[in-house]
């Protein structure tokens, strides 16, 4: 493909060749004379001297930056990701239901999606149209999987969740598990945790991104609701009534408990956990293995990390946490003789 | 349903209109004419008057705080739970084998038990009364699944593990895999890790629920013991040989190394990782993400979390963490120079 | 067996009788007169005093730490492990493809591999000698499963994606989903993350175990790769292009954010983080819950942990984190004092 077919199909002004053949995108310390690279980050700037790519996608601040052919944009890493699925679009299934699926009476499949060997659709689900269920995949009763959206193997979703159009939903993935509810009863010796039913389904927005693993429990009563948008790596755990706004992006292994309601365009970084019964503001951002314990009603960056030390200083460093209140108060007491 | 019925079902003592009409439960704040709430904790009392509800559940010391008809009950919380569960009964499923499912000669199914599509279920494996062994699930040989336990979709239970009777065991769900032992032998060239067999088993007792995609490994050489009425959330790992005491609960991603003897009735916050070979006493409550590095002898709440901050002030903060026994000692040395 | 059959096969020296009957290993505690077990730590030297089994590891130091027959090994341990598989090898299955399996056209089976009910085969993939591909696997088109490899119920092995000879795949692990790649582009009202397509594979060397549901995500442009002898327990998350020596092992619930760079024989603690694009050395140890947020470039142990307290010692302590660097500027403010 021509450098100038590509402008012509995603926008973007050239500089240099437009008829530079590219046929795949690359690093930029990789990349051969046959790809195309980008620039997004100024610092690696200097990279670009030995830069062997056939063309650069930056931006106009950058311009000047090479000789190479060039495509100058306003976003150039997004730039870069719209011709990486020019170049890698995603794969095509057949259309239809493989005879080894099992399609239970009253499911409404679409003609043009797509159900692979031992995938099970419930009675009552709707599967829109492109859509794919991979294989070993159980679709529960009264499900509805978007047009367009792409589950791979081994995905479950429970009765009566839906998902939106064109999410991608990666294999492993449970969405619309019994949320963890339970009432303690311990009077008398048959006592113990009284389940509470599990009502609520999970809502699943548009343009959704789930990776391998993760997990999403249905509401209790209400719904559990993810917003347009969002895009949550692999191992995650998601409660029982959460709700996360549009475009939020969460990093592999976060667990948000039950009821927590996180805003949108927030970030949160891997391993963190975010309590239950509180809300995040829009626009946060919330650092890798920090603990979320209370609500957060500004935008900002927030962090509850110990820093990493050899082993030999954590020891002599982290003993004194447990004395930390007690140094504390005698510093205290040192300061105000001090003074007076 | 008229809320004398209720009552005459589930005991307690009715207050008010016992022929109101009660169709569903519901959240105190949104809960309609037709739907049964409950009060449990006293600080949500002032939020009755405002309470649309048909019933309210609550206990002797709030009897009076509403005129709406009422259930006056011991622990109106597990009250509630109980008439959901009236309300919500668990879905019953076609007994019978499905044909799209194999079973292998010499597993003994119980007529009355459910067997889905692409089930596998090996040799000699035991399914109770009642049972439901859901769409994908792979119950392995000699295993066993008691009376009125339900297995969701994609769940494995491998070779020779035994579930008690009215276990609830979600999707993704993994029990039996080997436990992580490994002896180092690394001289020479073609060093390396040597498995140790992992010959246990797990054994689930009755009424434990287990959370979508949890993990509890087989023993090495004893068994890996899960007590009665457990309750595990979502992506949980249990190692080998742990033993978890009747009734405890742990809520999501927590982490149990091997050989762990967790007591009964602990609650476990998400994300805490308890480390191996160590033992925790009964009625234990550990914090969310904290970890457990030595035994805990005695009932209590165990706690070892940073708190989190805006990210500057983290920064300002955390540095000192790597300088905290300079800083102890300096502080030692000052008040014994005041001292003196 | 005989002892002197175990050491004509395994090696090692025997002192006392050659002719006792082993039939098992067991533990130095609860070990039978006709089992083995082993010393590896001189701590546990006082044990065999009251120790019932029929013979004993142990190293040239502790030959003479009893009287029971004896083996003297270099590695008692791993000695030990070698005993035990001999007594529990591995389970054989039967040869062939399961009538229920779905083989698509293209795809090569070695005749010796096994390939269990519902697992289907994608075209172009390749299945090498003696493999077991258990129940309700998925493997992608093009992906390889090497000689003697063993994949329990439900795992995923995606599209092109390559294991080397002899692993153990535990149930529910997902190979080659993709990493988590998106291009922020939040101009307009249409504005979203860009997915960036994953095109890169995920190879596993030889002799790799991966515990239950651990996800390894395929690499964006380049590939993931994980050493030979690599040791990863359960709920292990492993991001896009992640390249791990040989021999590391990690336990349960670690996190290893994209790029990062793990060395050889590197030993890593359950429910660490590692950030992405940064070096781990060869040789480091990584303690539990920590977080590793920059390179470490020499060999030792690491750690980042709160310890634990019960919570009303904690609540003193760490509410004092919130002003540490306050305190730290009075204890520099004092002190200068004091030394003018």
């Amino acid at each position: 493909m021509k450098l100038g077919e590509l402008v012509r199909e995603l926008g973007g002004e050239i500089a240099g060749d437009a008829d530079v053949d590219i046929v795949a995108v690359g690093a930029m310390e990789s990349a051969s004379p046959n790809q195309i690279t980008f620039l997004a980050n100024p610092k690696y700037r200097a990279k670009l001297a030995a830069c062997q790519a056939g063309a650069v996608i930056l931006s106009d601040a950058d311009r000047d930056a090479t000789t190479l052919p060039r495509i100058i944009t306003r976003n150039p890493y997004a730039y870069f990701a719209r011709v990486a699925q020019r170049f890698s679009p995603p794969r095509e299934y057949s259309q239809g239901v493989h005879p080894a699926a099992v399609v239970h009476a009253g499911a409404e499949v679409a003609a043009s999606a797509s159900i692979a060997e031992f995938a099970s659709v419930g009675a009552g689900a709707v599967i829109g149209d492109g859509a794919r269920v991979g294989p070993g995949c159980h679709i529960g009763e009264g499900a509805e999987i978007g047009a367009g959206t792409r589950l791979a193997a081994r995905v479950t979703v429970a009765d009566g969740c839906k998902l939106g159009a064109r999410c991608i939903v990666h294999s492993g993935v449970v969405i619309g598990a019994d949320g963890f509810g339970f009432a303690p009863d311990f009077a008398g010796p048959a006592g113990g945790w009284v389940k509470i039913p599990q009502t609520g389904r999970v809502l699943i927005g548009d343009d959704v991104e789930i990776g391998a693993n993760t997990t999403i429990d249905r509401g209790a009563l209400d719904d559990t609701v993810i917003g347009n948008g969002v895009k949550l790596d692999n191992q995650i755990q998601i409660g029982h009534n959460v709700v996360i706004g549009d475009h939020t992006a969460m990093a592999g292994c976060v667990g948000v408990a039950g009821s927590a309601r996180i805003g949108s365009h927030c970030m949160v970084g891997g391993g963190a956990i975010i309590l239950g019964h509180l809300d995040v503001a829009d626009r946060c951002t919330i650092s890798a293995m920090t603990l979320i314990t209370k609500s957060i009603t500004e935008p900002g960056t927030y962090t509850s990390v110990m820093p990493f030390m050899k082993h030999e200083d954590w020891l002599r460093n982290a003993s004194q946490l447990r004395r930390l209140g007690e140094m504390a108060a005698t510093v205290k007491k040192i300061n105000q003789g001090e003074k007076s």
